[in-house]
């Protein structure tokens, strides 16, 4: 068995002992009780754990589910997690317990320290910064990756917007890319490390991973909610070892409603590490969207924590960073995080590099 | 371009032009407007065509869409429809406009007359039968099957539950129930269709299909949202050819919130047909879960309408429908409606078989 932590909201005419059996049922036998024979009630359902009340309206609820339910396979998972039970209203998914599932789930390959010692990166917060915006040409990403680069950035990740167009191909972007950075590395005797997004439907995910490997990429970026949270564990499991940033896109109406869904924590920390992500991109506190302070708190507890069978992995709060809140970030959230920074590199008065060498000053104070 | 048109409400401190230009950046170069270059600019974001007021809150935007930025690929076009702004609130995708988008999808390969076509269906409305339980071995569900058929039910498919688990693994079902209906077939002279749910991780999906063409399966059901809208299709467009029937396990929290996410017409009609299902699966009003009327009757319109490039697909209204519900529906539905059974039809006082006999006299006097 392992364990589903929910916390459940009730509306007019529900009973917290009722939404909690009918989950049970719904998410193993799909049957009523009067259909279903008795060994297979004994054996299949959810079983109820505990119940306790959070306020008037909303309980926390922890079933525990037959591992037999989900067989080899990690998409089941997923079904007997959130399967039907996502069309109901007020069920939010709030923890797993991993441990019996260690066998269906890798986590990543990395963790946190495997990203520090692979790019040599001191015990100290680190910086992405982000290639954008979608129009330019593949020359122009890669002059302003020199930039960023020769301001110490650590690490640049192409838009999550960059697929394969025209303007600038993922082949021609990605070997013009590191093309470049290796022209800094000879020049300044340092490069960033480049981590394109390499989403494209599931079944041609693995070649395009391969591709940016073969091209010198140094990571690469998915977005799971849409080629897969299996397919990148299958990366995170492949023999190519390459660190993997996870972004939101396509995610949020999981976590917009505050009754229904994930809660941040769970999908872009517990869930998103048990798939394989090195580093979790989430849209920060106080930014362009809506994350409250303690949702980013919880979400990088539940991706550094040491409780799950899974390596640490980084979280990297994005959306509207800010060079000059990087100090005040840097203490509510410690060292073992990456900013994510957009617009505010390109915003300063004298240029991209001098805004990165500002932010590495501001990361190595720290 | 294409257009996708929105129901956009505005919070506290929104304006909506405000809120639909920032979804025309986000959704493209996601930058601020004083560092992005001109010629950008013009090219790149979304361009707002309309916006009609609803309520005093919620208005109709219509905002048109470079195919530039979409490139090659079906994943980008989901990225471009509802990457970023799926973290932000207030935003309901209604309708996009398909016509420029036809080269990039195939839309269903058999719809509602190639269904009909190859199951030797008449012009009436059509029944289906859920395999199930959980728990039940493969010998118990062709069993079940065999009592399903011999009462005349035209499709019986797997419950969504049903995946590799050891009570009843895929390999054995699809075979047990196959060689069950060709010993029905035998004997009555007529046998159902049946759809195994092949649902997997999406690198392995493919050859879980043509596994299920050479076990002789009539068709398959994929879970969408656990696949991917990719994987489905790939099948939709593979040299074996199975209808498909979609099911919306796991995409519940697009649609559960009123002001954000997808309209159930625009998810479970427009984008699963686009993405090529011929049936879609989806709770009926009145039934467990909480579709209104009014939706279900938007969803069977988006699924069959002649202004769509793509074939009409057929609805499949389930998850509580009962037997003596069916001479309503078929009013209220039309012919063109695939009636989606599973504890009805277990539940008869003089059993399965009589239970099917039953429907489908219903279903022959429409």
């Amino acid at each position: 068995m392992f364990s589903v932590t929910y916390h459940i909201t009730c509306y007019q005419g529900e009973s917290i002992e009722e939404k909690s059996r009918w989950i049970c049922l719904e998410q193993s036998v799909e049957l009523p009780l009067k259909v279903i024979p008795d060994y297979i009630l004994k054996a299949i359902p959810g079983k109820i754990q505990q119940i306790n009340p959070i306020t008037d309206v909303k309980w926390e609820v922890e079933i525990a589910w037959p591992l037999e339910n989900i067989g080899d396979d990690s998409t089941q998972f997923l079904n007997v997690l959130y399967g039907n039970i996502s069309l109901k209203r007020g069920i939010k998914v709030v923890h797993v317990e991993w441990e019996p599932l260690a066998s269906l789930f890798n986590g990543p390959s990395f963790g946190i320290t495997g990203v520090r010692e692979k790019f040599n990166i001191s015990d100290r917060p680190m910086a992405c910064a982000v290639l954008k915006p979608m129009g330019f040409s593949a020359g122009q990403l890669a002059e302003r990756a020199t930039q960023f680069s020769a301001g110490g950035i650590d690490f640049i990740k192409d838009d999550h917007g960059l697929a394969n167009q025209s303007y600038a191909p993922f082949d021609d972007r990605v070997r013009m890319v590191v093309e470049a950075l290796k022209d800094s590395k000879a020049r300044d005797g340092y490069r960033a490390a480049y981590f394109p997004n390499i989403t494209v439907s599931a079944s041609r995910l693995q070649e395009r991973y391969n591709q940016a490997a073969e091209l010198g990429a140094d990571g690469v970026m998915v977005l799971p909610d849409l080629c897969g949270y299996e397919a990148m564990q299958e990366l995170a499991a492949s023999p190519v070892e390459l660190p993997i940033i996870a972004h939101p896109s396509f995610s949020g109406t999981f976590v917009t409603d505050p009754a229904h869904g994930f809660t941040p924590a769970f999908l872009y920390g517990e869930l998103y590490r048990a798939f394989g992500a090195d580093c979790t991109v989430y849209p920060n506190a106080g930014g362009r969207f809506s994350f409250s302070l303690d949702n980013c708190k919880k979400l990088n507890e539940a991706a550094r924590n040491r409780t799950s069978p899974f390596k640490p992995m980084l979280p990297m709060p994005g959306g509207g960073m800010k060079r000059e809140t990087i100090p005040h970030w840097m203490k509510v959230y410690g060292k073992d995080t990456i900013f994510l920074m957009g617009a505010s590199l390109l915003q300063h008065p004298t240029g991209i590099r001098r805004a990165s060498e500002e932010v590495r000053r501001i990361l190595e104070s720290g």
